[in-house]
């Protein structure tokens, strides 16, 4: 964020340079996948979630009273969809838009995919 | 909406009538929005779902089982789903992907839209 | 509604009363599934769910943004699933609960297709 | 499921310990809510998921790519809300169908309940 780094749709924004790598090139083998800067914050998420889940074995244990219980299953599932949502996001923003600068039938693939991932959180 | 327009599909059942340019006017150049040559095929899958819901009014009328009510009202929510899916996919493939090849900053705009339908999508 | 009936569960708040025959006695044929006092109320929710789908249609005739096409879908989905809950809710009311009032192992059966309805409504 | 397989989480039972009768014992008269008898199966599931957002901090820490962490969330909130819904399952037949057994306005009040708690479940 704070980093000097050139992000990897930074080519966009000087249409005077000639664009010879527009991604992947080399140094960057894996700078993949679009998540990676907010990697900290997605494992972060993750993490919080796993309590979650642990608080709930702890109520289940207790024998917390079945709403309550139900409560934090919808909240744990809130925060599922809301990281989804955030990779989801990045996933458009980076893979996406990276098939379409490109050209070509990649595009068209990408955007298959990304729907079907989309159809598959609907349907949860 | 302020015009005093006879029924939504009203044009459709009268041949003789002129239909004078009533959007998409000369040149076409605002046959925009993805979802354009479909657009058939989505009008005839919100009259299915028109017709779904009719139907739940006369099982409602008829004092049909509340359980059979719920398992119509499922398959009318999945079809709704569904067209919103194929929506969006245009979406995607047009819109945002046209956003990325013109380059700037309206493909974050675009993927930020995107993502907070998808977000409405999946809280309902 | 206008009716004198007593309703499924009056005998509850009479407690001298002999409560003879519990429910489903000679004349209420079909005065059943609960949702019965609240049909008016559920016909012009789901007029108004109609109203929407049209609403869809036109939308889509006139070239509507897609973005604003899936904000109204979301808005028609979250009714319908309104109209499910309070349809289930009519039903765990007077048919579940009648179920278990009587004994034996309809409750069981009750309460199964209950869960499986709502699990379909979970995955649409 | 018979094995002496040392699961993801078993160094939590410290082993070496008899673990002698850990729960529900004898005296227990607060063995309520249903969900009781299944406890084990609860925890065995929700140990499962518990994995299942461990693999999921996995996959972001190596790089996978975007649309098969979100194919694996999808997973995780289908597990969970399989979680839900067995346990919605088994506080209907108990705590509601009690609620309805012993009459009273009690019955309104669990039902009202549940339903919020189905609505928080489907708006997720």
């Amino acid at each position: 964020m704070t980093t000097t780094e050139a992000g990897p749709t930074a080519s966009l924004g000087t249409p005077g340079q000639q664009d010879a790598a527009p991604h992947g090139d080399a140094g960057h083998d894996h700078a993949t996948y679009g998540y990676h800067q907010q990697k900290d914050e997605h494992l972060k998420r993750l993490r919080r979630i796993e309590g979650q889940i642990r608080g709930l074995q702890r109520m289940v244990d207790e024998d917390t009273y079945c709403i309550d219980i139900l409560t934090q299953v919808s909240a744990s599932t809130k925060a599922l969809q809301s990281f989804a949502l955030q990779l989801l996001e990045e996933h458009l923003r980076h893979c996406v838009a990276d098939a379409a600068v490109e050209g070509g039938s990649e595009i068209d693939a990408k955007v298959e995919e990304a729907t079907k991932a989309i159809g598959r959180l609907l349907r949860t």
